[in-house]
């Protein structure tokens, strides 16, 4: 399979390109990246690099920024850095990438444990991970061509304790590795319409 | 109480208005309302409906747009109308109104069945309900001086069906005076952080 791998230089998209790269032919795309460059908040870059790949039999995204912090001084502005990325960043990747995913295949998209267990200042992300599996469950009712949609929603990284461990006092944190394992039953499985806990 | 009921001329907000008046002084709000008129995708009219009213003991949002079409030719524009409306209007709703509303007052939000039952042409209102049930979660957690949030998730509405009975068939309908009910006790009892489910 030709899999696309959308924030391939994050802790989670590098292990999904290791764990992916075991099987498949990978393509892994960044904000940065030196040939596969893309900015998920505009939708213009996501066509482009659709464009200049051609069809695929998977895309997988481990990607989008929240805004942490307490919700007594939150904006709307703040909250939507997360709307814009996260959110809309990976949902413009579905409405856009439905016509190049050949049949059959795949997207896998990223949520969080916040979404599930709500802690303090991440409001935005409780929202955003809930949105995304929402859209997910209706999208597979819908998508073409046996085309498939799940969603990954991982508890705290064990890589992420050092900046992130205050928010997750008490959580018990998961391995990349192990996360990357759920991209790959979704990549490599016949499910659809399923969220895939890590925890 | 002094509640504050936005979207006040729609069926759900009507219904609000008749039962929240047995009790309150109700404050009814809408885009259209000759005192109260509030657009919820403007930010700037929301600060100016707060304004203009002074602290208020509870929030009733009865309100926001929806995109429903099919997945296969929606865009990303078409998806924001649902994230602009019903998602960031009754977020920035609590956002701006924690600053008047009155100690241990109550913001009572709405999503609705499709976040939990995913339907054909619903993939903007599975996200945007989804994300509005996150949001009050967390938003429990952190509200100061006893405010509390939640969400009223009603099926579909009867008076509704004339309109979307097509998207909604085999499914038990609600008449909009039960759903009423479940604002009533979010704004009358102590919950907080709670998806009431009128189905």
């Amino acid at each position: 399979m030709k899999v696309l791998v959308i924030g391939a230089s994050g802790t989670v998209g590098q292990a999904v390109v290791q764990e992916l790269g075991l099987r498949h032919e990978v393509i892994q795309a960044s904000r940065t990246h030196a040939n596969y460059a893309v900015d998920i908040t505009q939708p213009a870059s996501i066509s482009a690099l659709f464009d200049s790949l051609g069809p695929v039999d998977a895309v997988v995204a481990a990607v989008g920024e929240l805004h942490f912090g307490p919700l007594s001084d939150m904006t709307g502005e703040q909250f939507r850095i997360g709307v814009n990325s996260k959110l809309m960043g990976q949902i413009e990747l579905v409405l856009r990438g439905q016509h190049v995913l050949r049949d059959g295949g795949s997207f896998t998209l990223s949520s969080g444990i916040v979404g599930d267990e709500p802690i303090r200042y991440g409001a935005n992300a409780s929202a955003v991970n809930r949105a995304l599996e929402g859209f997910a469950m209706a999208a597979a009712l819908e998508l073409p061509r046996g085309q498939r949609i799940n969603v990954v929603n991982a508890s705290v990284l064990t890589e992420s304790l050092p900046g992130y461990g205050p928010y997750f006092v008490g959580f018990e944190s998961v391995p990349a590795a192990r996360v990357a394992l759920a991209y790959a039953r979704s990549v490599d499985g016949a499910d659809s319409g399923k969220i895939y806990r890590v925890r």
